[in-house]
């Protein structure tokens, strides 16, 4: 049984996918995918939403990014929402995370795939003690790379 | 049986939605209203929606606007998107008019409720001579008050 | 006679024009086109509409983006306006939106010409049951493929 | 113990953290609050953080907000960010929504301190049913609420 | 006989005007004043430019602000553009800067009426050296008052 | 004597002055062209104005685009500015149309070069009846190419 | 002999200067101030720039401000730049912040006068450890207010 | 011992860094580098902004580029940000110069390494007459190459 649900409004959303699938995996959380669309299938969404037990939902959408809201009008559960870049970079965004009073989106930044799935993590781990020692792990590697970069860039600059 | 069908997304956008009644009533358009929203009462939405016999749908809706593409993925009529200016003006714009290829709204202007009736009475004039006639006049009253405005301004600038 | 008249400010928006003529292709829509520039050419676009019975027209333009607004100063039937992207994406789409009151235009995203013929298919089909029965039948293969592609990217990632 | 950590930027960020109060007092969450910025007090923010327990954080801050994102720094449970409106929308809604890849933050909207409440209720709901049934009661009374709004429009309006 | 031809597309917009006239007053500029719309009476326009022997013409508009490039379709005079400001700076503005190639605007700034008049004013003096003085003048004034300020206000802060 | 002197900021804005300077040689108008910069060479600025019997001046920059306001700092002719793209359109844009009370500039559009010079012979066109004309001319010619493009659309398109 | 020397270019930006002033009593640093237009008295700032032994200078200007540019252009000193707020924020601060390569400028945000002062103090502290010192006692003061703050919020909010 | 310390929060702000680290040999100032995230990294930002004795820092990153605030809120001495460009330039620009009153940041243009470093030496500068006079020098070259383009200009154009 899936812990997460990954909704994309397009399979052109993919590769903004993957980045979440690929943290997924590091983690060990389980997730289903499907593609389906706020507007031009929106009984899917609602059947998805409320078909599925998973504990967080996903939501990947370009343009005005109808699809993490119309998510979260169906389930109680957390809805995370990652507004996809285009042509107009401010109204994926904000469509994502000017949510109306009551019902909230966590919006990640533009194509932020990989941080929508820490946040799931986040929000998973709160009852997962497990979950959040793989997430400590996680860190510590991103914080070990950062000073391995800085040693790297201060050889190659040679001051 | 009305013709057009106006949803707005909350009860504070009902200034809005009176500027488009005025120019029903002017033009005997017969209508309908109703409060609901995609994201509080997503199926109210479409059960309104589905429920209607109206020939034109108008959603009105600031932020996060969804409404008008709920409304639209919902139906094959024509739909007509006011979005309703807040704080950040262009959240409810380009959420309205930044539709994914598929499901057009016909967006009009921030605020623009008088616009969204005289482009659905555009839409009904299709098929309604008598309906494009008042549309006329309506066009012609407008036109004089522009020429009376001007010359009162010249009368005052005194030029 | 065409049904639909779509009037492109410049031959470099044909991109943009040709997603709309196939949408009317496909749902059997008769229409016109021409290039017609509401600075350089401003009495031939008054009389392109005044000579014309389309019963909606289309307007496609970039940067300050008259064209659309234009069209609907001659003309009472309805008037879809495209913005077609540019170096500032915000000049074309605001010019075509922001209309002032009494005279809409009824505006889709940047570069969404098949919106635009989707629009014009609803505005035609409120008196055209056939017509309609058209647009169900390509909304319903809109969404089929989304199924399709759902199906594809759970086998690509196998979850 | 409180279950979510309420820290602003600002005693002038209170209004807006008040309205997150009130939904936790109505889901019956604990809470704590405290003011701390992370430019003018940056040890205060890390020990407020490092010194809790709680399973949520939110942080409130305008400007270039960074407060959410500094919390994050400090910790693996999710942070909730609420970009807080002033002179320049944006430069607080960019600052708290475009995280760097590694470190998310849940951004809700502009001054949405009710969301960030309900967002953080989602979370804490995933292990503990009693919560999500109060949730769904929450969701009702908003429901109502519309429907109720809707009747009162409709009979104000006499249509 | 005008010398400048101001036409506004609103009788709202008088007062960024009577900053324009005022300038005209000053320098002796004769001057003639109309509202016209571009939308909603586009023949009246194009019937008081081409009726028109002014030397400069000005275009003083809001929103979608298609008036001053209207005018620049009719005439070959030089036409001076003033966006006027509402609830979204930016589309008046990028409606009137935004022209396409061959038929130029000159902008002024958001509300800016009396630049529009010292800009015509300097059109004007390049064949008038009389004119010219009286902008040398003004402008020596203008800089006269810019010192006064100075002294005031060092002597209020005291250093 | 050249009637129109063309200050560039940078060497690298040349592609938009040469779209300028293709416009003067077809009208018949004489230029003078230079690399000044506001801020790396303020005062050769102020020598190259002041020094000038130019009728109108240009002024091409991007980003901060200072040089157009200083240009008209020094001179009581026209001066035209001509914002240059870059990563933030509105830079440049803003910094040129936004003048302050009293020392107008006259924008045009991005990279508009071509704009810059018809608008500079539509003012020298005020005094000198054989260079309108020439500018009626070439409107004609641009008005002609719409109507080749036009029919060119129109074959290619089969309608 | 003043340290700093703060120009503004209008008297109105005068309240932006104020909350200067008063960091720079606190501070015990001398100042000078002035009113000079970088449009109205271009000579005027460059007379006051180059007259001048101040260390650190401060513009301080709105819309297309080109004052601290202008100031830069003048000087090898260090120079802060407060774009100052209006209808349109982000042409003063786009303006100040992006200066060509060479000749930067030191922008803070919007209206911020405090923090020009607050920077102008860090510079010259460099060569100054008694003025570090009383910069650390303004921010331990800074830190205390906060945590005063929050108790206050705690008390208040009764958790 | 460096008098400059540049952070960068990624390994891929290299390239505008080293803008900076040329203008620094050129200029013989010394300086240290790092790779130090705020947000993956953050004790690793305070130890070494108060490990270090430079006399100015440059914190250089991009999108909610909360490190320049970050360095500033751990020392007195002055800040310079240099925000990196990326998919919506607006979020790092604002980030870095909407700083909260009491702890400013000296922001510079978008990418604007080579204005970070020229910033750095006038600060240092004002108590080191010999680096005042390599700025000198090497403001005079740039004032020659612009002299030297434009001469190229000129002769290549042939007016």
């Amino acid at each position: 049984m899936p812990k997460v649900f990954v909704i994309m409004g397009s399979k052109s959303d993919l590769p903004v996918v993957e980045k979440a699938l690929a943290v997924f995996d590091k983690l060990k959380i389980s997730y289903g995918v499907a593609v389906a669309s706020a507007h031009r299938t929106p009984r899917r969404v609602e059947e998805l939403v409320k078909g599925s037990d998973a504990d967080v939902f996903v939501g990947v959408a370009g343009m005005s990014a109808a699809l993490p809201g119309v998510i979260a009008s169906f389930t109680n559960k957390p809805v995370i929402g990652v507004p996809v870049s285009g042509k107009l970079e401010l109204d994926a965004l904000l469509s994502v995370v000017q949510m109306p009073p009551g019902i909230p989106v966590a919006a990640v930044g533009l194509d932020r795939g990989e941080n929508a799935a820490i946040l799931a993590a986040e929000m998973l781990g709160i009852g997962d003690p497990s979950l959040t020692e793989r997430l400590v792990a996680y860190r510590e590697e991103m914080a070990d790379r950062v000073i391995e970069d800085s040693e790297q860039v201060v050889s190659n600059v040679g001051c």
